[in-house]
């Protein structure tokens, strides 16, 4: 089945204790279509960019499967832009440069062949951008997940409630969980969110992996211990197209799928770190992929022996 | 088969957000004993004490299975004492206050039926005790463990280098793992760490789980996603009686086993943090244990389809 997604495609500026990335290839959408592509080969692209955007990472957006029809790209206009730097751990950030430019007053439109999408993902985004994309649905998708941010929790949480009620998955960092529900604990935090609309959640725990609720069901999946983390920029979007990618080859929203969606996210999530900004996430073979998932099964599989 | 164990027996004043206890019950060989009392029926206990022990613990600690034979008493003197106060995320503390007390000149001295146990934890104190206790050994243990802290790395690195080459299993924090190894990559200083000597190493990443280390092997048992956590104090050590009662009761060392103690040390230690002090490890039932050990199951597995 298809997966609409709608997100930033951008520029970022990496700084990481290792090396350092300048007018890399970055954006939620972008990371989020790429992983997606190595499961769903119909793509939907809902963003905005400047005339500054290469012409040849469109090609290859295009070469794996993603429809850019809602891509609105603005002549002499620049694209949106995020400056990092990465502290020692690599999973603290300092941003050094943000420029919205054509993000400033984007108004995603669908083309009338994205309307019916069964499979929705709406990236990081302000609340009414992400509502405007759900009005022009015209079907109910069958499953719509959102990722969001602090930020938007203290500029526009009455936006953020309205979209949250018509959300299916939410998936938010742990930090971000806290912040949405009050509660520090994560498993009082889901109950707090359920309760916001979502029936599922996933908290991204970065190198801690990642945990999914619904109601009572809880699951976890570990973040594959890495000797080398080049860069994270992406991997939580990286992770949410994994995520809604399998589940939109497969169209099976049970639990036990929803655990492999998960794992799949983490194994895309796990490749994207190794190198800067979008490049491990070009050339990945289906037997990389399963032989990834393969490291996952090793390493959380154990009997018990509770017979 | 039975199951040696030195460490402190003491007293704890704590302070979490949401409670306190003071002159409670602690020290790591209580925690260690108490957690493998669950699995291994011979546990000998090697520590010191002042006359101000309340006798009923003693009288408790030596029904469930614990030979006190090892533990010195010293009229006239205070036990150890550790006041400390956690922060709202309950992962980080403030050491309050440290009495040494009668462990300021502590020298054990293994009974005699003490000296052959085949599996030996060296819970965290000195590396001159821990290699005092080993030099008693008339038989090399078939397993010994061990766990140590950042303040030896600092003050006693040399005394720990030679304890580390006489030691199968280190668990350690993952903040100690990285002073140790002076690696940031858990999976570069598991490497480093290995050559120190410890075959096996388990780095303990508190609520964010544990992962365990034998050459390229590598498994990661989460922590149960919890409600409430109360208190902290002993979590660590909880664990490590649990995974030491566990091999000790099976004695197997086989991968596959050691993931197994892994999971009955993680699952030890959820029920630890539920209350204060040791009160939850007091009347725990080998049901109550099963039941627990079947969420770690429920949480973590998963069918990746890969066939």
């Amino acid at each position: 089945m298809s997966l609409l997604t709608v997100g930033t495609v951008a520029f970022d500026d990496i700084q990481t204790p290792f090396g350092e990335a300048r007018n890399a290839i970055g954006g939620a959408a972008t990371y989020i279509s790429l992983s997606a592509s190595y499961f769903c080969k119909d793509i939907r692209l809902v963003s905005v960019i400047g005339d500054d955007f290469p012409q040849a990472e469109l090609d290859h957006l295009s070469s794996r499967g993603v429809d850019l029809a809602g891509l609105q790209i603005r002549q002499g206009e620049k694209s949106f832009f995020w400056a990092g730097r990465y502290h020692n751990n690599m999973n603290d950030r300092d941003t050094l440069d943000t420029q919205l430019n054509v993000l400033a007053d984007f108004d995603p439109v669908l083309p009338e062949h994205f309307r019916q999408t069964p499979f929705l993902m709406l990236g990081n985004l302000t609340p009414a951008v992400q509502m405007r994309v759900l009005d022009q649905m015209e079907q109910r998708p069958k499953v719509v997940a959102l990722d969001t941010m602090n930020f938007w929790m203290n500029t526009a949480m009455d936006g953020l409630r309205d979209v949250l009620k018509r959300v299916d998955v939410l998936a938010i960092n742990d930090e971000e969980a806290r912040q949405l529900s009050g509660e520090h604990s994560l498993v009082k935090a889901a109950k707090v969110i359920h309760e916001m609309g979502p029936r599922f959640l996933v908290i991204k725990k970065g190198e801690h992996g990642a945990l999914l609720f619904e109601g009572d069901n809880l699951f976890f999946a570990p973040a594959l211990p890495l000797a080398e983390v080049t860069d994270p920029t992406g991997a939580g979007d990286t992770f949410a197209g994994g995520f809604m990618g399998y589940l939109a080859q497969t169209g099976d929203c049970s639990f036990d799928n929803m655990k492999r969606a998960v794992i799949y996210g983490s194994a895309m999530a796990s490749f994207c770190v190794e190198k800067f900004s979008i490049e491990r996430l070009k050339n990945l073979t289906q037997t990389e992929i399963r032989e990834r998932v393969g490291q996952f099964v090793r390493l959380v599989h154990f009997d018990a022996k509770l017979d």
